[in-house]
């Protein structure tokens, strides 16, 4: 059978709204030349979208920033009628990434809450499955359908915006068709790993990330200055100091003197060093144009289930558990699953802040509600609890003998490069002081994660479930997944 | 006459080393189309060599990656013999942007000492002055008359690779034929108003500045692992904080543990920012790779001479005074010069780090031959003496009076965002510590920059002195310079 994809540098170059175009596609691989990349790029939300593998004869396709909820108003109404107050009084938040784990979850909770809702989303995530042979333990739906089934179970509209907002053009359409109050923005490479895959990923996750911010800041500035940017960054920011983490400023004295400075970063993937450009660029902007925005430094997040994916089996988000985009405690939850023992990385000490996905929407919602000023910086540490990677261990076999599994523990040498033994104590106060309730890992770890991993047993594939990326081996040669 | 050509985000994509390919302009404008990218950077070396304006008919060009000094040793030797010990004994320093400002100096320096030079550079520096209707107080000759003027003069070679590191296979082919032991990197976009201009150069400058040196790590580490990268950074990342600035690291004692961090940084524009980004990517690097890195936190350089400049009228180095890539030490010299009051952006109590040029080469060539060790992250802050605006301004003052010049001061607004009134005391003694003999302000002010305004008076350009950018007037739209 033929190879996946290469994903190679063609990812770098983002599509034009409206643009009709051409996409050749020789033998079974892209041909890597730079005349190729705009071609490429534009048709990856529609080539997904039909669910069909790319064809090796040419094709056209097209990419839209018409609201794809604007075309299905034509369409005879499936469901209940929109029953909310009129555009004008409803607050506008437009979700970048809205098509991800977090971005799904969030998409549809702010909907379910009466605000009016776009999802803006290249869907290049769903091609990096592809691309890397991998898939959500769960099925997912189309983005289309989604949306569409939505509709039909709530009567709430979402519209939907698909391009790269590293394409400023496309982004400028969106701003200037959905005029949003705020925008949350998910719209990033997500995986260390998948960052210390080879030079063209480590290079197109910083290009995609702090580009693509760049330009939200610039739309921002230029079409709505009051807009409110809450930004997804990452705890791993941080890294792993011997010293207490704050939320995003720590106060020093030295030398007799005082100031109140950014908490210095120490981020261990090129995929945690862009959410350090980006905080670092957002709050020169605030500084400098007077935007405002709220960085959430975000702890691993577990659990599928949110009120609003349970709605219907279309509406069910993704559930990743392989070597690239699947966390510890999702590994840990599929190997307890099918009887493999729970491979934990060098000592199993490495101690992160962790929160249930209700929490990641509880927390955006408190964030949009109660917006930074102008010119704000403002930080919180999006987490709910800290565990080790020995203590998620002990958690699912204990879970998982509870249901009658067998659950067994190996160390396996670490792929990353990062502390094994370490202090760590991260503050997170600010979004319980804004009303956050957390939902904790002990109550959720059957229902949400174990039960999900027995469901779906027969979709594990268990050549997922090992390390494949190795943050020492990196090499310059794009990296090909064979069959 | 035509509009000086729009740079718009046509810098983006690199030339492809060898690479045949045909430019196309229409109209006065470069046609702002993705397909346009690749072949319009890959000529900007010759094109600007030939001192010709671009054709607007097509026209072929070639980037090369073949050092021009190898071309050249078929034609006859028109100086001296290279009497320096063979290649392999002599320490080997690729120097990327060997044709800017700091580069072409470090690279006469290093050669005159014996080491084995070559010169990467895309020459992207001479296309910004193009683009934006400025050009160097002194008169600059072609990076090939340079170099063959250095061989005439010495008799050393001087390798040149014309191209831009932001293509990985250039960058490749120059480090597999060179070999270097160490890599100094002036090779970015250096200009914080450049950076401030439009949004294709603020994207540009960030695009440009971390993906170029994300290819040098990456080439260090698949080429040879045991290059020293010497990275020129800058003073500005650390802002100006209310507390005493430390080489690069702070020890942090809070709530009762202590730990040396990073330095935080508060980068007051994109430019300064891509910095920043560069200094977390290479420090990321050094722990995860083992690579050895010297981050040099640059103060603002001032001065022409060199003693190896100094040796013939075509090895000059440049002189820029411009609202853009200007300093406000060489602006005021130039405003002395013509009678023009020195223009005092706000309150004048901004205060930054400053060097001799002669002490930059000086502090290269005593990181270099003290390495950083496998693995190490050192960060030296590379200056020399702490003035204000307003104390740049009574010293020119002072020394345009004994020149016989009569020297007025206006305060004009600050077109920047920044502390006018501020606290600044910032360590320097590593490079003290290492060697460094430090040339002083109030010895070459007369010498080497108000004598250089005076002779060359002609040249100055009163259109280029006042401020242009404005950091919060930056827009989306690009901003061409009308004629």
């Amino acid at each position: 059978m033929a190879h996946l994809l290469s994903p190679s540098c063609s990812l770098d170059i983002s599509s034009s709204s409206k643009l009709y175009c051409k996409q050749s596609i020789q033998g079974s691989k892209v041909i890597p030349s730079s005349f190729m990349l705009q071609t490429f790029n534009a048709p990856i939300g529609r080539l997904v979208l039909q669910g069909k593998r790319l064809q090796r004869s040419s094709c056209i396709v097209r990419a839209t920033t018409l609201p794809i909820s604007q075309e299905a108003k034509t369409q005879p109404s499936s469901g209940s009628h929109d029953t909310s107050s009129g555009p004008s009084e409803r607050k506008k938040v437009m979700v970048i990434g809205g098509d991800g784990y977090c971005g799904w979850a969030t998409a549809l909770h702010l909907s379910n809450k009466n605000y009016e809702v776009s999802i803006v989303d290249s869907l290049v995530r769903r091609l990096f499955d592809h691309q890397l042979g991998l898939d959500s333990l769960t099925p997912i739906s189309s983005i289309h359908n989604r949306i569409r089934r939505w509709k039909s179970e709530t009567g709430k509209n979402i519209q939907l915006y698909i391009g790269d907002i590293c394409d400023f053009e496309f982004l400028s359409e969106t701003f200037e068709s959905f005029k949003p109050d705020a925008v949350v923005h998910f719209g990033e490479q997500r995986s260390a790993p998948y960052s210390m895959i080879d030079r063209c990923r480590a290079v197109f996750t910083q290009k995609n990330n702090v580009i693509g911010t760049l330009n939200v800041l610039f739309a921002i500035k230029e079409f709505g200055e009051d807009c409110h940017l809450v930004k997804l960054g990452t705890m791993g920011e941080y890294g792993t100091p011997n010293i207490d983490i704050e939320e995003g400023y720590i106060t020093i004295t030295h030398n007799g003197r005082t100031d109140t400075l950014p908490y210095p970063k120490q981020a261990s993937s090129f995929y945690h060093l862009s959410k350090v450009h980006d905080s670092n660029n957002i709050a020169f902007t605030c500084k400098a144009w007077g935007i405002r925005a709220t960085d959430l430094n975000q702890g691993v997040v577990y659990g599928v289930r949110t009120d609003e994916t349970e709605m219907h089996e279309e509406l069910c988000n993704r559930f990743d558990y392989d070597g690239v985009f699947g966390t510890a405690l999702n590994r840990f939850c599929v190997q307890a699953a099918v009887g493999h023992p729970l491979t934990v990385y060098g000592k199993g000490g490495q101690t992160r802040g962790y929160l249930d996905i209700r929490d990641t929407i509880q927390c955006v919602e408190l964030a949009i509600a109660n917006p930074a000023q102008r010119g704000e910086f403002r930080v919180f540490n999006q987490f709910t609890e800290q565990f080790s990677v020995n203590e998620l261990a002990s958690l699912v076999t204990k879970a998982g003998e509870k249901l009658g599994l067998k659950v067994q523990t190996l160390s396996v040498p670490n792929p990353r490069v990062e502390a094994e033994e370490h202090y760590y104590n991260a503050k997170h106060t600010k979004l319980v002081e804004l009303g956050l309730k957390p939902h904790l890992l002990s109550d959720s770890l059957i229902d949400s994660l174990l039960n999900f991993a027995i469901k779906f047993e027969d979709r594990i594939d268990a050549k997922q479930i090992m390390p494949s990326v190795f943050w020492r081996k990196i090499g310059v040669k794009p990296k090909t997944v064979a069959a």
